[in-house]
């Protein structure tokens, strides 16, 4: 067991103290060097394929994060998982956006608004006749002379039985293509697409492959069987950070989507996609008490701060909410702004190196929930000013569900 | 099986769809006929009582809402867990604030200087000698001339092994109590206090009588012994809306703390406090989708919207992620922006009730999770100008560990 860790958190504009300078815990702290190392892997990954990125935003939902994903190219594609999200990335300035969530009557003038004001790609997800025809006649009256925005299709296909979509041999996967083709020669339909979410269920290399291998002939399956029936499918995407990062082919795939990889977290350690050193976000904690009769630590990160996901429960070592960074300590359950710390195996803690004061990192179970508990992050890592190297400049998180923001 | 109900949701000042002014969903909606209705329900259950209310604020975290539960008095005690809500109920004017997480060192400059800004009472909660010994050094260095302010202490007892504070009858209290008292005459020790957060395992109304019982006379039994050792203890608080809905007795007990009996939620319902009719939080979504071989409704509220809470687990009747108002309908599984519905006892569901676009109410497991995931209330049931009876209002809420707002 290692002495705990602690961060020089001085000079921070948000959560800080006014009269000590130090920021408040619990907080939640992004190392850039490391988020740019997992965006170079991943970059790398795919540089040997011809198949582009479109990197979710739903993990990161901040604009400085997603401009290094993308490399800050405003052309670079995107998905996001909320007309939120999809408001923010769009008044930035990013044109090609794919809201991944089954779209519904009611959001579809709001999604014809946002490409309509900036003049942006934005693309959809259906898995039903109903919604196409409701798609198509809404474009069609939504339709204008000026050409300003766009909205079109994908299909999404179930290939994993895990959530949404069609299968790829249905018969109603071709009936809705000819939906959304049309018969004035505009086609509404941009491809197919799929997320194997059952692969957050795999629990060895091989599963994983194989689910990664699914995905793939699904998706492409699908796109063959709608060309052959005389319908356009210029697109084809598929992605998870997991299945991306074991795929070993990406044969007949156009485009792959990937959002946790930026920051990465226990749940990709389990599933064998990262290493723990690779974990680009931790929530800064201060330990608060000590129950000394059960061999327990209080810490000030509760399930607030933390998410009360527990998806390691699944794997061969449940790390409960969060391991605690650099130690054999995992945070084994919480109540509101409580975390109570014990050793991973059960073996007696010895509370004497972690005194009342001391200030702890959790690395989070699942990355996307922990990081919603926040409205920002502290960022390390970065170039700064007089305020010196070791100091944290603020990044903000969108977050919510409104389209305030465009 | 009810058909699935519909709000009006028309005119809404925050996450409208501009064109249609309805609300997007997902969204989070309070009834506050019936939050009024709890909180007269509350103000009942103690008015034969010779006991105060210190309403603890982290459930709504909203001044409306907070208004509300201290009648609109300024002089009522609040209780928070975090330096946020500190500063929130601070400069609404409240001036007896207790925060009832353990302090650290590091916090204290903070909770000064709130305390001083204002004139508030601020007190805090500590279970050891070492930190008893930290603030009272804190507030010899920290005092000054002017008498604005105070930081005071409250002793945490830990009666039922749940998670913090020192045992009644240990010889750690008493030794806290000398700290705490000094020898100049100003005794920075305002009493005891305890959370039988052990209430929420119980499962029967006998253990949930006997868990109020012990948390009762576990902090009595404090006070007196402090009080046989000649320290003053004017304060003995106890305290959850469970063992407070329950309890037989509050004898010798100055001030209760309650929080969640503002909205209720299920958990509330399956240890037998409330009725389902009382929850007065819903977070409404829409139906997304349809995987007709499995038998299961997909909605716009995952786990971003509900939280990821499944505390009712361990109940007779496990509830998953959230009930769908008015029906046999439970969230039995979630991804962060999607929600799968099915039946409650796994009988078949007939999906043709619930065509995509409808629009449904979800009920939370635990209300200060779900509320946590939305930046305000959609408020229906308040006098309306011309917008009409059936609109709503918006209540913001306060989140976050920083102290920005004061």
């Amino acid at each position: 067991m290692t002495q705990p860790s602690s961060l020089n958190l001085a000079r921070h504009p948000v959560g800080a103290s006014h009269q000590t300078g130090r920021l408040l815990t619990p907080c939640l702290v992004l190392d850039t060097a490391c988020m740019d190392a997992n965006i170079a892997r991943m970059r790398e990954r795919l540089a040997g394929h011809s198949v582009l990125a479109r990197p979710h935003v739903k993990t990161a939902k901040s604009m400085p994060v997603i401009r290094r994903m993308t490399h800050g190219s405003a052309a670079a594609r995107l998905t996001v998982s909320t007309l939120s999200e999809a408001a923010a990335v769009i008044s930035a300035g990013y044109r090609d956006v794919l809201y991944a969530v089954g779209v519904v009557p009611q959001k579809m003038p709001e999604l014809a608004r946002l490409a309509r004001l900036s003049g942006a790609r934005v693309s959809v997800i259906l898995d039903s006749l109903e919604m196409a025809q409701a798609f198509v006649a809404f474009t069609a009256t939504a339709s204008s002379s000026d050409g300003l925005g766009l909205l079109d299709a994908f299909i999404e296909l179930d290939v994993d039985d895990h959530r949404a979509g069609v299968r790829p041999e249905s018969d109603e996967l071709i009936a809705i293509g000819t939906v959304l083709a049309g018969t004035d020669g505009i086609s509404q339909l941009r491809g197919v697409m799929t997320h194997a979410g059952g692969a957050y269920d795999c629990l060895t290399r091989v599963d994983l492959e194989a689910m990664a291998t699914r995905e793939r002939v699904g998706a492409v399956r699908a796109a063959q069987r709608l060309r052959d029936a005389g319908i356009a499918c210029a697109e084809v995407s598929i992605g998870s950070t997991p299945t991306v990062s074991v795929a070993t082919s990406f044969s007949g795939i156009t485009e792959v989507r990937v959002g946790v990889y930026v920051f990465n977290d226990l749940v990709m350690v389990g599933l064998g996609v990262c290493e723990e050193s690779q974990l680009a976000l931790s929530v800064h904690t201060t330990v608060i008490g000590h129950q000394a009769q059960r061999g327990i630590l209080l810490i000030d990160a509760g399930w607030m701060a933390l998410s009360s996901d527990r998806s390691t429960a699944i794997h061969a070592q449940d790390l409960g909410l969060g391991r605690i960074a650099h130690t054999n300590l995992v945070v084994r359950s919480a109540n509101q702004e409580h975390g109570l710390v014990q050793t991973d195996d059960g073996s007696p803690l010895d509370l004497s190196l972690y005194p009342i004061g001391s200030e702890l990192r959790v690395l989070p179970i699942h990355a996307c929930a922990t990081a919603a508990a926040f409205s920002g992050y502290q960022v390390f890592g970065e170039p700064q000013g007089s305020a010196g190297a070791q100091s944290a400049t603020y990044w903000p998180r969108f977050g919510g569900w409104s389209t305030d923001a465009l």
